[in-house]
């Protein structure tokens, strides 16, 4: 099972990292404690909806772009799982166009 | 303050009643509590990230395409926000590629 909040904390510190920020400065400028930014950025403690704009802002980096980064990590996890039982197949790095389009699709159509 | 539980409510209800499917259906394939789905649906509740995949997984619909569709909604949100101040903007309805590289390439020149 691919767990969102692994993909979530490894943006989050992804993006605190290349800031050259610590721990302690962004969950002081997103006021939650140092400890538990610590637990979401490893993937072990779900971080709230409040907590999570929080932190974005803290980083200085939209919501959007933090969603759409875990989005595309999860196409990968999904990819790389779908691989593990075949070959030779194309591991997408950001979720395929035609992808969304495709369930956009079939639920219009009535398909699904 | 955007909350993203308010974006992922309204995209699984979206994918939930475009495949004409029930509260109750898709709780149960689920094995989540009814009432519960329904608060994670009306944004009220954090779905955890068990509950997230396996929702997704009732609803047929990839983590990564539910989570594509939540990061551009927060565009939308975040762009109308930005705009309540401006006129004549263009408000986005996906995450611009450009905004994800600039925010990339920044923190590669250590310009951020």
């Amino acid at each position: 099972m691919i767990l969102v909040r692994q993909e979530i904390g490894d943006v989050l510190r992804d993006y605190r990292l290349q800031k050259g920020r610590t721990l302690r400065q962004v969950a002081g400028r997103a006021s939650v404690a140092l400890g538990y930014l610590s637990e979401v950025e490893r993937g072990q403690k779900e971080a709230s909806s409040e907590i999570l704009a929080s932190v974005a802002d803290a980083l200085d980096v939209p919501l959007s772009v933090i969603l759409r980064r875990v989005s595309d990590r999860l196409a990968v996890s999904e990819g790389a799982n779908a691989n593990s039982n075949m070959s030779g197949m194309h591991i997408p790095d950001t979720v395929p166009a035609e992808l969304v389009a495709h369930y956009d699709a079939s639920l219009m159509s009535g398909r699904i």
